[in-house]
């Protein structure tokens, strides 16, 4: 008895230090030095808007906002981005924030970790940030405002400034069915969810023309790289169809994560059914509640988009996480504790879908 | 005569082989791929507000925003790091951008040559960008403007949505005499300028507290990190200091660029004499009008401060770059065409100034 314990202990003992040394292995392979081809930054689109000088009454010297009347630049769209040596061999992925969140999204996680960011990078692809038109580094079109302090527009014609709260975010982002309490299986690192209320800021689409511009934006770049996967989430999900809607000559995949999917008609089908598409949902998406927003309502109308798709001859896949055996995950699946395993899928995907079907473009 | 044109022109052709081999060879160390031990982006400071629910009359269904009531977190500071290999051969250097522009300004430059972020780590230094405190990804508080939309509060408490013009612009950085006419001379690459126009966004620092949150902020990076210099450029440009009479515990050097000098008492001047302080500014100081500012009297005020800070026994630099032969430079000289020249000045400042006055602590 004692021998056989002794020898299941043993063979216990091997099997864990073998999947130990898988996992230091990865988490090695992880912490080598990362090296970049070349990185960088820059702007796409934007225009030019007239400013006119603020009136007497404001009291200030005649300047708007300070300075005098002039020009401004408005709806361009910030992008910061990383190649790793050898990136001609893998399709370059466009990545934009949701709501209330910038570009940070993506990079090291609440907890500490590697983002998709580097994750991706890593892997051989080229990595292009893209902070949404009127969000972060962006900047936005702060007129209105200016106007309204002014006294030339009355106050109830000031733009929204959309942030969500740490108890809207809770349960929209399906971190636990209430404020402060998890869910007993989830994924998100709750412990450092005070990190992730520093990454949520106001959203200022609320200032943005119709339609919004980041849609063309990101049609833009795809067209400017040759060749791109454009990849939303949440409140930019839908943005890469958007953008295929535009143009879709420069987007070779299109990676749509937890959002509700419009309804589009035969001809936007037909369109959007050119270009490969990935949908992904999380866990527990009837489980909570907020914001008026229904998760599974999303995902029963992203079913039928897809199914639309295919229909109408095109690539669509949806991941639902917990059908693929990943239980627990939130809306901010990209900074769940198991991240760089639904980043695996993706890139799966990637090479199954979009790079499998012709060669790799060279830049 | 033939002959002798000949030599000339021969040894001319070989002088002009060697110049353009060492330019080569600098523009292909740049070319190399760059080697990071890591990176990422976190958050300092940032502390939480409560919101009441919006109004009855704001006929939004109770909502704040869209949200219901609950809290926010404002203050907080968004800062991105790069680390090369060896970083711990030398200190790092927190860079924090000016008025109406974020961490952009020391990435790609507008014509898109390599920015200091970039440069300063290819010397070996841990790099970190600093958004500030109500600006781009480190968020704002936007509850004021949404009071005033539900009519709470009157407009004219608006806070000032601060957005500098093309015009402006023009002038205050010291492109030239006036809008669209470059100097002769002038370092700045205007035929660019759109790409400038395109960084410069909304500043909303008149949504701060007093003190600006920021200088708290650049103390604790610096004390965090256990050792940094800090840098600051025209509206920040005196934040390093601002910081160190906040807290100069890891503060190991401040180096403030093309500001106006605060006003500062012995006890003060006494304080900062503890750190090591490099001023610079660019050349065509009393060339250019605009936005009441100055650069003559800023550049005269600081050389002014520099001689307090030595008369109290500090190390204090002024660079003034024409007198060091560089001509041309404007106010984003961190952007200008000889940008790196300016760059390995800098670095050379540190190395004497820093470096070679007690070792390095290991991070």
């Amino acid at each position: 008895m004692t021998k056989r314990f002794s020898k299941s202990l043993l063979m216990l003992l091997v099997a864990s230090t073998v999947s130990a040394t898988a996992q230091d292995k990865r988490r090695d392979d992880l912490k080598k030095p990362l090296v970049l081809a070349s990185q960088g930054s820059f702007f796409v689109g934007g225009e030019s808007k007239a400013l006119p000088a603020a009136p007497p009454t404001a009291g200030r010297g005649g300047g708007r906002g300070g300075f005098g009347a002039g020009n401004i630049t408005i709806n361009q769209m910030y992008v910061q981005y990383q190649k790793p040596v050898d990136s001609d061999q893998h399709v370059p992925v466009v990545m934009v924030h949701g709501c209330c969140l910038s570009s940070k999204t993506w990079e090291t996680t609440p907890d500490g970790r590697m983002g998709w960011n580097e994750y991706f990078v890593r892997k051989g692809h080229a990595v292009y940030l893209a902070d949404q038109s009127s969000r972060a580094r962006s900047g936005f079109d702060g007129s209105l405002f200016n106007a309204v302090r002014d006294g030339e527009v009355p106050p109830n014609q000031l733009p929204n400034v959309l942030m969500a709260t740490h108890e809207a975010a809770w349960t929209i982002f399906r971190f636990g069915p209430e404020y402060k309490k998890p869910f007993p299986d989830g994924q998100f690192p709750v412990e450092a969810v005070d990190e992730l209320y520093k990454q949520m800021i106001p959203d200022l689409n609320s200032t943005l023309p119709n339609p919004n511009p980041t849609w063309k934006n990101m049609a833009a770049i795809a067209a400017q790289l040759k060749g791109a996967i454009l990849m939303g989430h949440s409140e930019s999900g839908f943005f890469p169809e958007q953008a295929a809607l535009i143009d879709a000559s420069g987007i070779r995949g299109m990676i749509s994560i937890e959002m509700p999917c419009a309804t589009m008609n035969a001809q936007q089908i037909s369109t959007l059914a050119k270009t490969p598409t990935l949908i992904m949902f999380g866990d527990h998406l009837g489980d909570t509640q907020g914001g008026g927003l229904s998760w599974q309502a999303s995902y029963e109308g992203c079913e039928k988009f897809v199914q639309q798709v295919k229909d109408a001859g095109g690539d669509a896949t949806m991941m639902h996480l917990p059908k693929l055996g990943l239980r627990g995950n939130s809306h901010m699946l990209m900074q769940d504790k198991n991240n760089l395993e639904i980043a695996d899928l993706i890139l799966g995907w990637i090479s199954d879908h979009v790079e499998a079907k012709k060669n790799v473009r060279k830049r």
